[in-house]
């Protein structure tokens, strides 16, 4: 009964909305925002990019809206999720190759030694994420991520990973989505890695995940049915210079707002608000030790593997005029299981 | 008057409509299409994967539909649009970088004779794709091909090569778009060159289509905004294999339905059909010397440069359940210019 009267009343503000008669107020679009400059900014660039008639209106099909992932969208520190991924395949990749046990860095992984892991290079991970993410079918990787992300936890709030998603950007995203942009993730991660759950925590489907891209190689299984199967070829580095570069490929159009936090997404900022007419570049910060973590030497703490953020980025984005979002400041909340 | 006597009437049958009373039937999605089987199978496939309850209903973010361009969407014959846009830059580049003009396959080019250009092998063609596709911005590459595709008239019906797109796949790709379909160009062709015109001749926005790649080079112009700037470099090769392995990085989806007409289609077309439920792959048979052309040894005609279409590609047609489409019978008009 309820529920019909819920109806009734909901078709009749509808036909008096459509009749100009009461105007319709939304709802804060943002509310694990804090009132201040960075939610105003945005506020104002949605506004002026989707009001017809605005000199800085942006029609809908060039509406696209780009953010890098790790440290944007989620938590990257102490260790990105992918890498701990990657570290955890390492068991079952000896198993299959035993001639792997003896062999750096994969010795290291296998000796447990936390220390020991904490001092892999670079190219040491670069070598264990080849050996762990290609010679499976697509489907077969799929699988498996599908089933780590619904298992592991992270080491500090011990909760999925994908709780560790940021509230008030998965605002964002579906705000800007509700204003007519198409909203990308733009990840120096896997992109194979990130698609599998993009759809569920962000509402972002596959075809809008840009990433760092191992090829691929189509063939035919012992059943005679096509698989394609990943492979250690680098066809894209979505870092850096990847980052325009792999917009350029994948969406063929420069986006008009971008969201990064680390020195990888420089040249995206740079290139997103270096467009013709409004734009759109935004730098995160991490500065809250308390809720989440505050890292780089903008904080005058030292520099880590990941999230790297020197002083000379923040002295960029005030140059070029990116919005600098304060974790600490400008967000109520930072995570949906924040109190 | 009349106006606002039309949109009470409308709103009338509207309403009328909502509550059913008077079932609205569509006008013929596909008027090109004769009456037979291959329209029959399309309408039948998108009814059965788009009617909620039916057994082969797909939800909408998994319909995408992916279609081969030359030879597919328009016409291939004698020569690729692209492959003459590349010649006719001859010239310019070898204005400004005259070492050129005695080097082959250059000296070819610029000697004018159409009979010593028609034996270029594909290497020769790959060395003049290379050497006039790069080297410039994305933006000066896009406004050379803008202006190249509106002034360019094809051999034989001396026309702008748009007007050769197939009124018949345009209508079948409004019609997959109103069914809540993705439609996808998957290109053996240049990414970037067929994304200049993909939105107004087929509504196909520049990031749905996947190409032949070259990647690009960020920097920064002599005016220090940043630029990307195309490179010889082969990013994906989207020809037989390179079609489903470019449509995983690129869309991250298997196809439910897929459109091709030679060999470089193949592998798109069977990944497209091995997949699960209900799939759709389609082969454009070129049958239709009169109209358009008919080519390939199917024709019981002497293999071409382009569009290659053995006997084999039909019978793997007919074995794996492939649709095909005799554009002489299946398509009552080839052209919107045609009467």
């Amino acid at each position: 009964m309820r529920r019909s009267v819920n109806v009734l009343i909901g078709g009749f503000l509808a036909c008096a909305s459509l009749l100009g008669a009461f105007p319709v107020h939304a709802d804060d679009p943002l509310p694990s925002w804090a009132e201040g400059v960075a939610k105003t900014a945005i506020l104002e660039f949605v506004q002026a990019t989707t009001t017809p008639g605005s000199p800085s209106f942006v029609p809908a099909p060039e509406r696209v809206a780009a953010f890098d992932h790790d440290g944007t969208l989620w938590v990257e520190h102490p260790v990105y999720a992918q890498v701990v991924y990657c570290l955890e395949r390492v068991p079952a990749l000896v198993r299959a190759r035993p001639e792997l046990a003896k062999v750096e860095p994969f010795a290291t992984v296998m000796s447990g030694s936390r220390e020991a892991m904490a001092r892999l290079s670079v190219k040491d991970l670069e070598k264990i994420a080849v050996a762990t993410l290609t010679g499976m079918s697509v489907e077969q990787f799929q699988a498996d991520v599908r089933r780590w992300i619904a298992e592991a936890r992270d080491p500090r709030w011990k909760r999925p990973y994908i709780e560790l998603a940021y509230l008030p950007m998965q605002e964002l995203l579906r705000f800007l989505r509700g204003s007519g942009y198409r909203t990308y993730i733009v990840t120096g991660g896997g992109q194979d890695f990130v698609r599998v759950y993009s759809e569920s925590v962000y509402g972002v489907p596959p075809e809008q995940v840009v990433g760092t891209a191992l090829g691929t190689k189509y063939g035919h299984g012992k059943d005679g049915r096509p698989v394609l199967t990943k492979e250690p070829r680098l066809v894209l580095n979505d870092n850096d210079a990847g980052k325009p570069e792999g917009i350029h490929l994948v969406i063929g159009r420069r986006p008009r707002a971008a969201f990064g936090n680390s020195t990888g997404d420089r040249e995206m900022l740079e290139y997103t608000k270096a467009g013709d007419g409004a734009r759109l570049s935004v730098l995160v910060l991490h500065d809250d030790a308390r809720r989440e973590y505050a890292y780089g030497p903008a904080m005058g703490l030292p520099d880590t593997k990941v999230g790297t953020f020197p002083q000379a980025l923040l002295d960029e984005a005030r140059k070029q005029g990116w919005l600098v979002v304060s974790m600490k400041d400008d967000w109520k909340r930072i995570f949906a299981f924040d109190p």
